[in-house]
């Protein structure tokens, strides 16, 4: 079925316009974004409407996002008649809530009712103990009853991720009787799947059979004969890292939830896993550069809080390496060009244990580094930052003599750039290694350890040779 | 269908064993490692070849990665006999490279030829052309055929992503024809689809039916009838990070790729857009940190030269912040407190700005940073760097004050403090947005970049000040 020949041609039109702005082929371009706002500006409310009609939920979210502050409230109005629910599901944390503050209860409700139970729980979930009450009492009692019962799961775990849409049937079903289910109860059934599960008469899963697979069979074909019983199963309490690694592993895209005894809850589809895997990527990066979060839209007293924490274990750290300084203090007084050349020591330091870290952390969280070759790397680090520090202790080395014009201070700078090096691949992934074996996230506290012991090891050696060795 | 009450019950076996490592639910387990390891290493081959039977092609991988390189030659030697090629597409660049030269060519192409097209292409790319040449001249005409015309798109497109075996028929066919259509040719069609894409008689794509619809309606429905008309189509060109951004905005799971005329050319399925997803946020992450791969397994030589050349350009960044130092080398040899408190005042400018930093490269990639919302982005980050600054004056102010028993010098640090942490804010989002109007990729350069503006502005803020107010 792949009889025509290509036919590559131009590229579509992701050109910088005439401003040197890229617009890219998908998603809301800067245009849309200058245009809604400028008609929303001037009051022409309705001619917004009509830019903005048929855009896709994650688009309206994207709009709502970068129209900015002033105009945010004018965009939720134009929305608000038939707002839809799912734009939350795209939302940044800080802006579903002042969109959540400008709907009334019944709105909320009446759009809360229209998601997905999955969806719905996701809302709800971050939402304080009155909210998640306004909005449970407004909904019809089915749909509470679902997203009351998903709130019962832990936090993070597969049971809050799952969907309660699924089609399940016996296995001593035929593919007819099967067919022939899925279309007189077509409107109880969910939209679109992408599996049938099977069950026995406990609801336990005895397997799954692909839909495309039903429809290739014949409708005397018993499912019993065409389900794959070898399917990966996740535990409802099973946390949501644990299951974007199994759907990243094996490549899936639907996986059914079931309880401690096996029996059917849900079935969680790869496109909610998208969002785990994005949201685990994420993390080690804010984390390694304490960022508690990425929300642009967060208000400035509040990013301004969240990131004071981080700085403050970062000045604590600093003012440490400042007193390894100060133990030298006669030493420098002497031969100021030690002031002068001293950054250098920690800045390399401090950038060669981040590059290590780094691989360390991604490593670990994408479970490359384990107990079984723990070792290995860290061997292997410390090599590689002794074998740097040797090139760079010549560099540095020849550098620092030629400026001061004393060969003594090239040497002291050359081994002392060696030591911090070796201290800055060891701990690298010592660091990392240790921590993830306390059971506290690597990402976390590491370049912390990590920046403290360059800092002090490069200062402490560079200037403790020094005062051996020149003065 | 979720009649059963759900029983939480307790926890899968998460927990730690005795040696405090912990095991995962899902993928290989330590245990299973070690042991493959000590059969290997006791000859003992049978044994060995029995506990990785059955093993999914991931986890062989895995396996092959952590084994370590004295037993990973008779681990391959031991899959060898029906080497399932699926192994590449989990195995990281250096190990495939390692794997590929133990195969025969031979062994390789009959491999190969199992695999779907966009794995085999995803394989046989990152080759030398020699080989390429020897794979695919091994290969079974039919399937070299597909493989070279897909080596015919740019690297990083979706010609490259997608797969040739999709499910397309004319728009003028019923649900009944189409599922006879699908029962006769099951042996030509690929194993699992999502979606019957519908073409015209130019096989120009019209619109896509999920298989889960076509399963519900009656056979004399015409497709034509229930086809969503309004899909998402991309170009064949278009670059793998435009794809995983329509993936994840809407929420796909398989996408029709077409060439510049609209006509159908292949698929692409969300379990490949997974892959991409991780590399793009990794990527932020590794740039970021001056790391060129994560790849835990390449040999100590490429690693140590690939690390070096980010340290070097960190090395000229640090000799220029010494330049800086040495203006003020008279006024440190006379108040050799400076000495040891400028390095507080770079360091704390670095990780303020490294948090911008990284939250600014972040929302540019998830495209949440434009030029529609750039100078208020740019002006909130230097307000929160301006103000971290100020309660950090103070703290840090009244310690240097202390320590030194000189108020003067208490202010001095407090004004520096507060400078470079507005420079910290303003430089962190304009760094990065100046990069990406030049379409230089902000998380490659941005680091760079920044220390220096931090490190320059704090040693000369605070040297400076110091020279005017304590001289």
């Amino acid at each position: 079925m792949t009889e025509a020949a290509p036919d590559i041609g131009r590229p579509p039109p992701v050109e910088p316009d005439r401003d040197g702005r890229v617009d890219y082929e998908f998603g809301v371009s800067h245009e849309l974004v200058s245009e809604v706002r400028d008609c929303l500006d001037q009051g022409r409310i309705s001619e917004a409407g009509g830019k903005i009609a048929g855009l896709h939920a994650a688009d309206l979210a994207d709009l709502i996002e970068q129209i900015g502050p002033d105009l945010r409230g004018p965009l939720i109005d134009l929305l608000r008649p038939s707002f839809d629910a799912e734009i939350f599901a795209y939302l940044s944390q800080s802006l579903r809530e002042v969109v959540l503050d400008q709907l009334e209860p019944k709105e909320l409700a009446a759009a809360v009712a229209e998601l997905e139970s999955d969806d719905a729980i996701d809302l709800i979930e971050d939402l304080d103990a009155h909210q998640q009450r306004e909005i449970l009492d407004n909904l019809p009692p089915e749909t509470r009853a679902v997203v009351e019962e998903g709130l019962t799961f832990p936090e993070d775990s597969a049971g809050r991720l799952m969907s309660r849409d699924l089609v399940s049937v016996p296995q001593f079903w035929t593919v007819g009787k099967t067919l022939d289910y899925l279309r007189t109860e077509a409107d109880a059934l969910p939209e679109d799947f992408y599996d049938v599960f099977i069950v026995d008469s406990m609801r336990r899963v005895v397997g799954a059979v692909p839909v495309s697979r039903v429809m290739r069979q014949k409708r005397s074909v018993r499912l019993a004969d065409i389900l794959t019983e070898d399917i990966r199963t996740v535990q409802a309490i099973t946390d949501q890292e644990e299951v974007a690694f199994l759907f990243r592993q094996y490549g899936l895209v639907s996986a059914p939830v079931v309880d401690s005894a096996g029996r059917l809850l849900g079935v969680i589809t790869v496109d909610d896993v998208v969002d785990v895997i994005d949201e685990e990527a994420e993390d080690d990066l804010l984390k390694l550069s304490g960022v508690p979060d990425t929300d642009i839209y967060r208000a400035v007293l509040d990013t301004t809080r969240s990131r004071f924490s981080w700085l403050f274990v970062n000045l604590l750290t600093a003012i440490l390496a400042s007193g390894v300084i100060s133990m030298f203090e006669t030493t420098i007084q002497h031969i100021v060009a030690l002031a002068v050349l001293m950054p250098i020591v920690a800045s390399m330091g401090g950038n060669a244990g981040t590059q290590t870290l780094t691989v360390a952390v991604r490593a670990l969280a994408m479970r490359e580094l384990s107990e079984a070759n723990a070792m290995r790397v860290v061997a292997k680090e410390a090599l590689i930052g002794t074998i740097n520090g040797a090139l760079f202790a010549v560099i540095v080395g020849v550098v620092a003599g030629l400026w001061f014009e004393d060969r003594l201070i090239g040497i002291v700078i050359g081994i002392a750039m060696i030591v911090n090096l070796f201290i800055a691949g060891l701990c690298g992934t010592l660091i990392p290694l240790g921590l993830a074996r306390l059971k506290i996230d690597p990402a976390v506290a590491s370049t912390v350890f990590l920046t403290t012991v360059t800092d002090v090891v490069g200062f402490f050696a560079f200037l403790g040779l020094a005062a051996l060795i020149l003065m």
